[in-house]
């Protein structure tokens, strides 16, 4: 298809005195340019097709920028951002120093407010609107939020706020049912039924409704669009539209549709295969927890919202009664599974460690203080790629270390991760426990061998050396076995598996033979592993000498998993450069 | 007034076959002996005496500990826990080794779970529900939650669950237009219009609504009970009470006696005098926004539901556009400052320390990630006392320290913090900024000195020193400067005052010049400051010999100030004698 009308847009200056046959032709050639790009590029494709006709309206009606918009989660902007100027860099998408695959302050003045995780819109939007208020200025503000994620609670609070307040915020609630997997909980029924101009959640809020109406219909868009631009105040405008639309095969498959990989334009048909004999470190969770809870009736499962990420899909629907997807409610997911396990269940509480952020108090305040038996299976610990640094899990290290009586977790590989769940599963914790492991494959092939006990607590010599030793956090353990392969020096290797409580007898041994010490972890260095085995060895009266390899103190953006770990000297080559370097500069010393 | 029938009961037994004139009368003891108690020992009176009825009723009807019984936020409970067998040992409430001043798991079976944050009964129960089901076990389960907490959003998450299962919970709200502050939010004025059998946001919900009952009428109350009891599945029993009831002074002035202190349990008139000449730091905060807030229009405030407590009432009066109180929306209220803060506002979000962990994600995610200029004003860091684990602000400095570029303040005294709030309202930051201080008063009688500029990431030499320094973090430099007082040794003293960025030039001419160094901070020692120091030291080529005196790797439990200090180490003493320990200790090696 030829882009005619969206090739000559830079603003959305140029399409708003289109007429409604070229606004629509403009919505066909944007729904066709985001299934071409993301088919070849990747990225999250069912959010974008669904708001194809919502985007041009908003941009069309409303002054942009100097209105303001926000895109809450973000991953629906795409058609937002080829119509503010970035459609010629749009080939560069979530791409290292390409564009952001979500709104982002930096890379455009459209984008009004950055996100990545869900339901910060409407308190960002009204924290606009009561500037605007006090400073006199007179502008639109538009909170655009999926029916999933003014479920969470944090987007509650905003609406309880708002209803207060005469703020100039209005909401477009754009209802398709889904987050990245179908939405679930009471409010969606009520969404769903509604039928007649008004809606009792938001009546209760006092938020004036308007809806619900048909997302696709462009030409009802405007109309609706031009009516609220006249208008102030809060205001809540209910959609109705399809995840995928547009492309057959995503709206009849929304959940693998969300960000489905490589696929054909003309046929949907996904074309990206799975490394061959890799596994993702989330389908060896879902398998082995399928196979435990098999054998053991006291095991839940809890996943706020993000089964089919998470992979627990097959755990669900073999047990849909003992794996719970609560929506996206993360502090709702930690304190439930607290609930449980006053009761002699052994819940598995399985959240992104980015998004456990949402749950960092009842992670302390209910489990771990109750010193209850929780299991938090912490997934996307460490980089994720392409998502970038909303998504990063590179601070649960740290904010988890400080907790009293938490174990801590990081299996170096698939069989660790997956004995680790087995022991927890057969000797029960006294307490809580974290699992961190990161997004996408490991290295084995045969992971699923016969489940045994181990020792978690224990530590893993992986190879002998002299003067020198490196300690590995979790999967790291690759790269510095890569790292150690390419230098000609006898250095030695520890996978710590467990994080805390500390293996100290494997540390006194390792600090009494060796006089430098060198951490590697993928995750913050303040506060970090490295930084507690350098206060463990100078508590115990170890003058060692330590370099601390991980994640300095700045945010790391988007792009290929490859390259981020390249340009933070966390791949193999990188590893060696840093060992080569610190042991060199500690020879001229 | 005697107290015959409380007297008496060692368990809610003792009570069951009492008549309704008996258990008026012991309606009549139990608030008596609050009033009593809390007169004398301090605590939460207001919340308890409004819920009196409601406690003899429960435990009349419901077959607890049984029946599982959640006390939302705790502060409630007193008469809970007298009526439950700790009566005789009601004297050492929220003393060190006495009773907790929340329901704790460890202190009695009653307890059905530990409170202290708000909002989270609803998910604890519905957890003890689905595992109730699951086990095959009957009993209840009573959520007991304010309208203020029901308000907030994880609440919200867990009502949003709950409706979507046939989950055994019934959920009391008890309805009294407070939380510690008055409630705020549209939700509010819904419950307040609410007259007949049905309530607009619990039908969208899908819960069974029951009410409004009068929350004093023992009798009625009974009934209720008594239909609810043969009941299952989810339903939600609204009643109205009046904070404070049954001492007239309570229930005029609700927020004074929420928490009173010493008072005179005839009339109701405050004894405790303020400490002579001392100010509160939370006063300094208030006293000195409200300055700046008079030259300065681009400031605002934000308060979740603390503005009494954070000292900001005289500065929500004055200024009731610019200091928001938007309820228990820890959420919520950090990414409204974002938004504000993208339009050129500076908003102060004042949270306690350990609310903020309920904002952790939108911290990192909406303000810290995109460099918006927010000062989080964090009170109640480090010990807060009486209160105890759930309360105690010691691991803000872990998991702030670890986030990219946000500035971390920590004043010594109340002239620092003024002058650090002065010197943030007229350069203004360019990205967010932290500024902790503890809970109650500084040693200053003189603070309100003329604002001046000061370059607040310099540190300070408080005294010189040979082979030996002492780092200290804050208002730890109170205690280190009485320590090194009693210490006979030539022991120099330094200041951080800001604790990111290090003062990088003052740490090199410290580990230039000792030998030994001494970090001191109120938080908590896995990944605190004192680890920051070391690994800077290390990674800068120092080998220097370090300890770190902070806190342990255990929850903190209740008691007064001093003795929690006393107890920990943290007290001139106990410094005095750690410092001297280490020395010898190093000097034998």
């Amino acid at each position: 298809m030829t882009k005619k009308l969206l090739s000559s847009i830079s603003h959305p200056r140029d399409f708003r005195s289109f007429n409604q046959t070229q606004l629509q032709q403009l919505v066909d050639e944007l729904r066709a340019e985001i299934i071409e790009v993301v088919a070849e590029r990747e990225g999250h494709l069912g959010a974008s097709l669904g708001v194809v006709e919502l985007t041009v309206a908003l941009h069309a009606i409303f002054d942009t920028p100097n209105d303001h918009l926000i895109w809450d989660v973000g991953h629906q902007a795409y058609g937002h951002k080829m119509l503010t100027g970035r459609w010629a860099a749009f080939d560069s998408l979530r791409q290292w120093e390409g564009l952001s695959g979500f709104p982002s302050r930096g890379e455009s003045p459209f984008d009004a407010f950055g996100t990545g995780h869900s339901s910060t819109s409407i308190s960002a939007a009204l924290g606009m609107a009561l500037a605007a208020k006090h400073n006199g200025e007179e502008r639109q503000h538009i909170a655009v939020i999926g029916d999933a994620s003014i479920a969470s609670g944090m987007a509650f609070e905003a609406l309880n706020h708002l209803g207060t307040t005469q703020a100039n915020v209005l909401i477009v609630l754009n209802d398709n049912a889904m987050g990245i997997d179908p939405s679930v909980g009471a409010l969606k029924d009520s969404f769903a039924k509604n039928t007649s101009e008004q809606n009792s959640l938001f009546e209760s809020l006092k938020i004036p409704y308007t809806g619900p109406i048909d997302g696709h219909d462009l030409a009802g868009l405007c109309a609706v669009f031009n009516e609220q631009k006249k208008k102030k105040g809060l205001r809540l405008v209910h959609l109705r539209t399809i995840k995928g639309k547009g492309l057959a095969s995503a709206e009849e498959n929304q959940i693998v549709f969300h960000a489905p990989g490589k696929f054909d334009p003309q046929t949907g048909k996904l074309t990206k295969q799975p490394k061959a004999g890799k596994t993702k470190f989330q389908t060896v969770v879902g398998k082995t927890l399928s196979a435990l809870f098999d054998d053991h009736d006291h095991l839940m499962a809890i996943s706020p919202a993000m089964p089919t990420g998470s992979g627990l899909v097959e755990l669900m629907e073999k047990y849909p009664k003992r794996c719970l997807d609560v929506g996206i409610a993360e502090q709702h997911a930690v304190t439930l599974a607290a609930g449980m396990a006053t009761q002699g269940l052994l819940p598995f509480c399985v959240i992104y460690s980015t998004f456990l952020q949402r749950a960092y108090d009842q992670v302390i305040h209910d489990v771990v203080l109750q010193k209850l038996p929780v299991v938090f299976c912490i997934d996307r610990a460490g980089l994720v790629g392409h998502d970038g640094a909303t998504h990063h899990g590179v601070f649960d290290l740290v904010f988890l270390q400080t907790l009293p009586e938490l174990s801590i977790l990081a299996p170096r590989d698939e069989i660790q991760l997956r004995q680790q769940l087995y022991t927890l599963t057969t000797s029960p914790p006294k307490g809580p426990v974290a699992i961190r492991y990161p997004r996408g494959s490991g290295e084995l092939s045969n992971w699923e061998v016969p489940f045994a006990p181990i020792d978690y607590i224990k530590g893993t010599c992986l190879r002998e050396g002299e003067h020198t030793a490196v300690i590995s956090v979790g999967t790291m353990a690759v790269e510095v076995t890569q790292a150690l392969n390419q230098l000609d020096q006898s250095i030695a290797h520890y996978d710590l598996g467990c994080v805390k409580p500390l293996d100290e007898k494997l540390l006194h041994a390792i600090c009494s033979q060796f006089s430098y010490l060198i951490s590697v972890e993928e995750g913050s260095l303040i506060g970090g592993v490295g930084s507690t085995l350098l206060s463990w060895a100078n508590n115990n009266g170890y003058h060692i000498k330590m370099k601390q390899i991980g994640i300095a103190d700045h945010f790391v953006s988007h792009g290929a998993p490859a390259v981020l770990k390249q340009q933070l000297g966390l791949d193999a080559a990188g590893i060696a450069q840093s060992i080569t370097t610190f042991l060199r500069e500690e020879a001229c010393n």
